[in-house]
This record gives structure tokens, sequence and C-alpha cells, in this order.
């Protein structure tokens, strides 16, 4: 059957029996394809059924179908004509996610949680101005509607009545656990067992009206829409139809008939189960929902050391809480939750209210580490600015994993911007390790001063120094001075280690400096290095404009310095997924580049 | 009465009849002072009685009261020591928002909207940690809590059941009228004329009970607090009392009684009367939300030809939409709004969705105008790069008032960070007018052009210089060419008006350049200009980290240029509250300190 599968039109003509047999298909396609490739692999075995029941019901060359986050857009996928899963994620392959680029089908680059409905709405608007009779899909998990901007767009949705399909994939776990009262209140509704297809709908709803033949047809729809249950949508004026079972086509084929008849906003709460189909993921969603693929070695990744060091921080210093952003595993966070749960808080998909909470904390007197990818950090940016930095007596850690580029997740991951928009903001202190060794020093630093602190590093292991000098605020480590050097080189983070590893395998002399804080920068250090009066080059895994070596820049001008510079970093493009050494390249941040560059910018 | 009240203890031993007396005599004070001064008056009108009660029933010296926004803390202010109104938001004077530095009983600095519930959280956390026995209370409005991080922390609340009091001031009005659905639902309790005092509600129960005796306390205690209305919040599993008539003491004082004696999260729903007691704010609290003070003249503003172009552009292109996140009047939408209701979309406070709603509707081939001050864009700042800059084929408009100091809304208000997080984001346009017709001719280009714009202009007038060259993209203007110059100055903006009246007076030979756009830079200009490689200034009304002036920097220095150099701009620092021209002082960018600078700078 899959074969036969090129475009949601295929769909069109399979009846349910068929399209059961296809979702089975699929999900065995999906659990060989992505154990091998690695991506998200229990989201998207969730999600089988829904996908099939929606390209059969709805006109999808018309109505645009917008996956929140759109990490299990990978059935979407499928069925419009993007099998080549051989290559997911890896450079120059399939997306994990959607991009119109790859296809007509997809409508948006997503990979941040939230935007969704604000999106659906906003084609929507366009749509009706335009007379263009369409109706966009959105389909959200339980995690991220509970974003902050999910509700702004409901609020919204709920007064403007635009007519836009919401389907709620509720499936209880997100990434980590779901957290937070609305989660509770969608798990009130499964242990009261009120998962319901249209008769179980039907025979509710004469239950409640009696004899239904008394109403017209008009009052029983409405009735149908509000009186099952009262629920936060419907009090926002959205209509409300579930809870459905998300894993018979049957009834969600009936269900989207229903709503296509209608009009105005629906939300459909779908449940389904992350995993389905396979037994260990159904068990160990959270494992499952980033499978790694095959792979030969493991290295030790600045998020193991974080990890291990945060439990010894749990243990030594019996203030310290960890928050994050429903990423207890990726950060590493999952150990310092096991041993000191009551200092070990998870506020869901909510980087805005996490900031602004460890920020009272701090206030208060405790001392928060707050990890959260990069990229997410971007989400709490009016955070920094009024709850952080604006403030006084307030020093949370804020600890930035994935700083730099991220890999086969791509673009709407790559955590590239974070020095220069936390930069500009007063008061804040900037840190990045070279290695594992100089991490565990950086927090050790950072929670013995009084200041908020963003500490950044990639996903990725590090080349080890083996040493390092004692860390002091505001100052940089001098890797490698020689009098006679021909370059001064500054790094930032531990990109350090291919430009080590490139100038070492050059044989020349070097003066090498780890700058290890890029606010404050080391101004004496590094005008004590230049004062040779030799080329300079800056290195950073980080956009160049906003990064370290614009602020590198306005030193060296304003000090006189004569000579040519380069500044290494990352152009103002969006990087592609791939691997994370092939990006590198692409960067020319790898070491045959840089041996490359430091060749040619002596000679000329 | 008010004579007596020096601290919030003063305040205890009054009764009911007392408190009365003294609303009025605060009211009375506040309708004075504030038209004289300027000042947020119609919210604080309404918010006396709850002020007073709040102080009444509880022990501020213990449990810290957090206003959300603060604009609405001068009654606070008035109970807290601080009666030095005359002084309102002059600089050195009083605050017109919360301030740890001017009194214990002030928290945080705010004037963004949203993050107090958060806030609140976090010291509660903090303090059930360290076994310290307080209640933090939340004073939030209606229209700050339909922001997106209120609600991600009420959604953590409901689960965490931390012991908070949230006091919802539904004055259904905020700035502009309340936009949203959860709007609308407070407004349908008005209508069902709900607005209860504490005998309603016990007979509401008594109703819904029949004979309370058979049921015990703890049971009655549970349906006052859920039966009355199933709403949004317990829903949430937040304790819900309301709605109270927030003019009425004595009501206020008998909920807060009750909800003292109990624990839990609460929300208490207290209706008030925005401008209460002043006739002119209580029909127009709009216009009233915030009074300018008495003012000799005034000056035509970059918000004055905002508003009357887009009249413009909105009848010569039909498919402009315009944008705003609650505020019409600040912005000058609201002459758009009146003409083309149908093209004019308010999102209330909840800027991270309409910009996300903007990314959509500029896809679908709209063209969005979206007006939002350039420090509350800082909460979008992730939709400016996912829905925005990610994307390709979007290109909405971002029109940035009060980009520079903004005067006596002071540091929460500034907005000076705006290059430094929108420079580093690809594809995005920025453009700074230096006078009125310039800003014009922004405007338009801006449509033209498939590229998503930021256009940035302080609140204020500006100099008018009368004539401008034609925009072209990526092109500067140079205002004077001189071959003899003796200094090469670039200007990013309107402070352009003091730096050429502070060079013609001079009587020196100059290069002058009108930069128009921070990105992309004019890169030949530039070098064209210093070529002359006389001394360089680069003056923008923006925190110098991230500034104009560190692009340029870049440029010199990667193209030998070999001589002094000197950013004008503003200090890594918040810059405080005061008279605009006070703080263009005090940062150095006024026309006698540029004088002086320019001297100096010659001399040495």
């Amino acid at each position: 059957m899959f074969n036969l599968i090129n475009s949601p039109s295929d769909i069109k003509s399979l009846d349910i029996n068929k399209l059961d047999i296809l979702s089975k298909e699929i999900r065995d396609f999906l659990i060989k394809s992505v154990k091998t490739t690695g991506g998200h692999l229990a989201s998207n075995l969730g999600i089988v059924e829904i996908t099939l029941a929606i390209a059969k019901v709805f006109d999808l060359d018309k109505n645009p179908v917008i996956y929140d986050v759109s990490h299990q857009s990978y059935v979407h996928k499928l069925i419009t004509g993007r099998k080549s899963f051989e290559n997911l994620r890896m450079f120059g392959g399939i997306s994990g996610y959607t991009d119109p680029y790859e296809s007509k089908y997809d409508v948006f680059k997503l990979g941040h949680a939230g935007t969704s409905i604000s999106l659906g709405m906003g084609i929507k608007f366009a749509a009706d101005f335009m007379n263009e009779d369409i109706r966009p899909i959105i389909i959200i998990g339980d995690a991220s509607i509970s974003n902050g901007v999910a509700f702004e767009a409901l609020n919204h949705l709920g007064e403007a009545k635009k007519d836009v399909i919401i389907l709620l994939n509720d499936n209880q776990m997100s990434i980590s656990k779901t957290v937070g009262a609305l989660s509770k209140y969608f798990s009130d509704f499964m242990t009261s067992k009120l998962v319901l297809n249209l008769k179980d709908i039907s025979k509710k709803i004469s239950n409640v009206l009696g004899n239904s033949l008394k109403l017209n047809a008009e009052k029983i729809v409405k009735r149908i829409e509000n009186a099952i249950y009262p629920n936060i949508f419907n009090v926002l004026g959205i209509k409300y139809i579930g809870p459905i079972d998300g894993h018979s086509i049957k009834n969600l084929v009936e269900v989207f008939d229903y709503v296509k008849k209608n009009r105005g906003p629906y939300l459909v709460h779908v449940v389904t189960k992350k995993g389905k189909g396979l037994k260990e993921a159904e068990e160990n969603p959270a494992i499952y929902h980033s499978v790694s693929g095959i792979k030969s070695k493991r290295e030790v990744t600045f998020t193991d050391v974080f990890s291990d060091v945060m439990v010894n921080i749990g243990r030594e210093y019996k203030n310290v809480f960890a928050i994050t952003a429903a990423m207890s595993e990726g950060t590493g966070l999952n150990k310092f939750a096991k041993l000191y749960p009551d200092r070990y808080i998870d506020v869901g998909i909510a980087e805005e209210h996490a900031v602004a909470l460890a920020a009272a904390m701090s206030l208060k007197g405790v001392k928060p580490v707050v990890a959260i990818y990069s990229t997410f950090l971007q989400r709490s940016f009016d955070q920094l600015f009024q709850e952080i930095s604006l403030q006084d007596n307030i020093s949370p850690i804020f600890v930035l994993d994935r700083a730099g580029l991220v890999g086969p997740d791509g673009p709407t991951h790559h955590g590239v911007f974070d020095i220069g928009y936390t930069k500009i903001l007063p008061k804040m202190v900037l840190m990045a390790p070279k290695d594992g060794e100089e991490l565990e020093k950086m927090l050790y630093f950072a929670i013995s001063i009084d200041r908020p602190v963003v500490i950044r590093f990639p996903k990725s292991g590090f080349f080890e120094f083996h040493k390092s000098a004692p860390l002091e605020f505001g100052k940089s480590e001098v890797i490698n001075y020689d009098k006679n050097a021909c370059i001064n080189i500054f790094t930032y983070g531990s990109i350090i280690g291919n430009v080590f590893q490139a100038i070492e395998s050059l044989g020349i002399n070097y003066n090498l400096v780890n700058l290890r804080f890029a606010k404050p920068l080391d101004i004496d250090t590094i005008l004590n290095i230049v004062s040779n009066n030799k080329p300079v080059i800056t290195v950073e895994e980080h956009s160049l404009i906003g990064g370290v070596g614009e602020s590198i820049n306005s030193i060296l001008l304003k000090n006189s310095f004569n000579n040519k510079v380069v500044n290494l970093g990352l152009d103002d493009i969006y990087y592609p997924h791939g691997d994370r050494d092939k990006l590198l390249s692409l960067a020319k941040l790898d070491v045959d580049n840089i041996i490359l560059l430091i060749k040619n910018f002596l000679k000329s």
C-alpha cells in the first residue's frame, strides 16, 4: 500500500480498512528507518492515524497544514512524496522539520513550540481578506499548547472567531513529562475514561437533551460542541470536540468530516500514545522522543559534564535549584532531578516563565541554575532584560546547551545568536568553556559571584586540554605565549580545540588566548598580546554579527592596532541541517579550513 | 487623614469609614498632582480602594506586593512614605513604576506586562524552601493577564499549588480596549450582573447547597471557591473568588480576610472603574491612561507623522494591514484603525502572537505594518527569529516607536537594544529616519521591498532637514561633504539633528553622513568618506554594545583605517527616568556635549 502513496490525493480513495493497513506499514517503515538514521521516533509513531485521517478528509492542496514544532511531521512527509528517509536529517537530505523548500505541502520552517495557532490565524486573516476559501489545520501537542504564545493566540482566536481547525495531539508526555495544570486537566479526562467516539458523543448528547427531536439541528450541533464538558477552550469561545481516540482512523475521519461541514474555530482533542506500535518506545517515550541512530562511538559531551557537575553542586550547595523548560534529558538535569527533586523545577515549555521565576527566586536568596538551549532562551529575551538585567541583586546562572551549530536539527535549533542578545544587556556576565574541566570551573565560579551569568557550550564533546589556569573574573587564559609569535589568536569556547590542533600542526610561533569571558572582555590581556602588532584572528562558533569578534574589533580599532584582522565565525545566513562536523566545515571552522586560512593569512 | 499616613501600618488602625474618607482624599491628591506632572492617572484612580484594603488586611512588612507593569502603584507609593509627587517621573524624582531603590515595599522594577505571577511564584518557591512564611500578593490587570507569560505562570501555579494571592484588577479597559476572548469572558460576568459581595456569595452558596448545615466547614469553603461559576482559573486549579466590587473597601476587606485565613493559590477577581472619581477620565480612560502634564508647546513628533502617513498608505495600498499590541493611541495607529477597521488588528498585550500572526499574513500576500514600541518588541525576539527571519518570502514592516531614551517612563521603557537584537538576524533590513519627511519615505520604501524591515524612531520631534535624497536600498545619505573635512561623522536616526546643530555651530569643515540603514550598512560610502583618513565619530541613540557604531568599527578596522574613532551612544548601564532632554544630556548626546566632544576630539 505504502508504495502506492505519492501524494495526499492518493489517500483519498482508500477506505478505512486500507488506511489501517497503510498506517501499520508506515509505522514499520518509521521504526526501521528512524532507528537507523536517528530522529524523532516516538512522536511520529503516535501521529500516524491523525495524519492519514487529515489527508483522507481535507484537501491538502487547498488547506495548509501547520505542524507546531514540526518534529512530528514525518508521516506528513511520507505521504507528500518524501520517502528518502535514508538521508533524514543528514546534510542535503530531508529535514527533520517542515520546510517549504522541500515541499509545497510544508508552510513554515518550525522547531520552536507554540506559534502554530498564530500562524494558522495569520493565514486565515489574509485569506479571508482576499476572499480565498481555505481552512488552516493546526496540529499542536499538549505540551506546546501550554506555551504562552499559544495561549495568546487562543485568546485572540476566541474573539476573532476565525475558521481554523486545531488538532490537539494529546499524548500526555511531550518531550519530558508534560507539566502544568492544563496537562493535569487533560489527564483528568483520561482517568475519567471520557475518550469518546462519535457514537458515544451522540449517546451523551441524547442523555443530556432527552428527546432531541424537539430541538432543531442547529441547537443539537451547538450542544455537541459545548455541552460535553465545560472546558478551557469553550470558555475562550473555541468549539471543543473530544477527547477522541487518535489511533482510530474511523473515529478521526467521522469527527473531521463533522468539523469540515461546520464553521468557526474548532479544537479537536485527540488522544494518542507516543511511541505507538513500538513497545520499548511506548514504555519509554522520553528516551525515544529523539533517537540517535546507529553510532560507532560515544564521546563525553559538555552535557554529560554539566549533568555530573550539577549532582556535585547540588550536594555541596544546598541553596542551588535547577530549572528547566521541558528539557530534563536534553540538558542533563535528569540526574540532579532524581537526587534533589525538591530543588528541581521543570516548568514545561514555558521559557519566559522559567526566567522570571528564576529571577524572583534569586532575589530571595537561592541560586537558580537555569538550563535552556541557546536557541530556546531567545524566547526569554525580554525576561533576561526586565527580570534579570534591569534588577539589582539578582544572579541566576543560565546554562546554554546547544550553543553553536547543533547538527541534524538544523536552523531552527542552531544556537548562534546568544552572545549577541545577552551581551547587550547590562550586568550580564558571559562565559564559554574550552573543555569539560573548564565548564566545571565556570559553574562553581558562577555560583560564587553575585551577577547573572550566561555559560554557553555546543552539543558536542571537546578537545581536552587537561589543564586550566585558575578562573578569575573577566580574565582570559593565555594558552600559548611566544614572544616571537607571528600571529595572535583569540578564541571563545570549545572551538579552541580545532584552532589548537590547526596551529600546532603548522609548527609556527603563535599566541593563543582562550577568552573565557565574552563580557566583560579581558581588554588588558588582549592589548598586551597585540602589542606585538602581529595579525589577529578571532574565532567563535557564533554569528559574526553580534559576536565576540566584533567586540574585539572595537578594542583593536580604538587602540590603534594596525595590522590585519580576520574574524572567524558564522556568516549572516542560516546554516542547514546535517552532521555537526560537516556544518563546521561548511562554516570553515574545522581543523583543515583553519589551517588553510592561517596559511593564506600569513602569506598575504 | 492622608497627612497621617506615612507607612502601611498607619492604615491598620483605620476603620472602614475612615478608609473611605482616605480613599477620597487620595483620589483628590492624585487628580491634582498627576494632572500637573503627567503620569498614569486613570489606572491609579481605579485602584485606590484595592490598595488600601490590601494594607488593611495584610502585613506589608512581611508579604511582598507585586504590581504587574506597576504603572498602577501610585497609591501604593503614597501609603509607603512617598508623597513627593511634585517630582513624579522627573529626573531624580519618584519613578512612575515600582523601584526597590525607592522603598523596601517595592520588590521589582517593572514596566512590561505579564510577569508578576511568575515573580510572585519565584518568591514563594524560595520562601517555602527557606521555611519563611510569607504570601506574595500579585496585582495584575485584565489586559496583562492575557499575556502569554502570565498564562505560563498560571498553568504552573495550578499544578505547583503555591500559596500566592492574585488580585485580578478587572477594569475592562486596559490601555486601549482590552482584546481577546478572556476579556469577553470577564465582561460576560458584568453583563450578567454577577458582581457580588460576600453576602451575595453566601446566598448563592446556600441556593446551591440547600441546607448547608449538612456539610462540614471544609466542604462549604470548597464550594465557595469553585461552585459559583465554572471558569478558566478553577479549571487550571486556582481557587477563584469573584467578581468583587473593587470600590467597596468593606467588600474587599471581607474577601481578603477570608483569603488570608485560607491557603493555596487564590485569584480574586476585582472589578474596578478606570478613572474612578474623575468624570472625564471615567468616560475616556484610554486618553487618561497616561496624561502628559502641563506643557507649553506641542511639537510634531515621529508618532504624529507615522499616524498620518499610515492613513495615506492605507488608502493607496489596499493590501496593507496595521497590527498593534494594545497600543493603538501610543503608536498613532488609531487614525488608521478608524478609517480601515477591517485592516486593523489589535491583539492586546500579546507581542509574540502579533509578530507570528504578521508573519503568516505576509506569507499569504498582504503587507502587515506591525507597530510596537522598541522595548516591547523585545518580547517577540524569538518570533522575529523563527517566524520572520528564518522563513523565506516574509516581509512585514516593524515600526518601533520609543526607540531611544523614552523620558519619564524610564529604564523599563527605554528602547535602546533594538539594533542589537535585530541586526543579528539574517535578512532583516534596519532603517532609521533623520526626520519626519524621511520617515514617510522609509515607510513607502519598506512597502516596496520583499524583505522584513525594522524602522526605529524615538518618542520625540525632530530637527527638520526639509530635504532628503531619494531613498535607495542600503544607501546612506551624505548630508555634508567637504574635501577639506577635518572630521567624518556617521549618524543613525534623528540624533543627527543634534549633531548637525553642533557641528554647524563650530564652523569647521566636516563630512556628515546620515546612515539611513544600519543593515545592510553602506560600506562603499563609509569607506569613500574615510578615505581622507580623518578622525571618525559615530553617533546613535542606542546601546553602544550591539549598536551601529560597533558594526562601523569592524569595517574601519578591516580596511586599515588609521586614525581616531569615537562612538557616541549609550553606555552599558540603565539610564534613569526623567525629561528626555535631560537624559540625552546625561548620555552626552545633546548639542552642547557634542560640541564639547568634537572640540576636544580635534584638539587631542
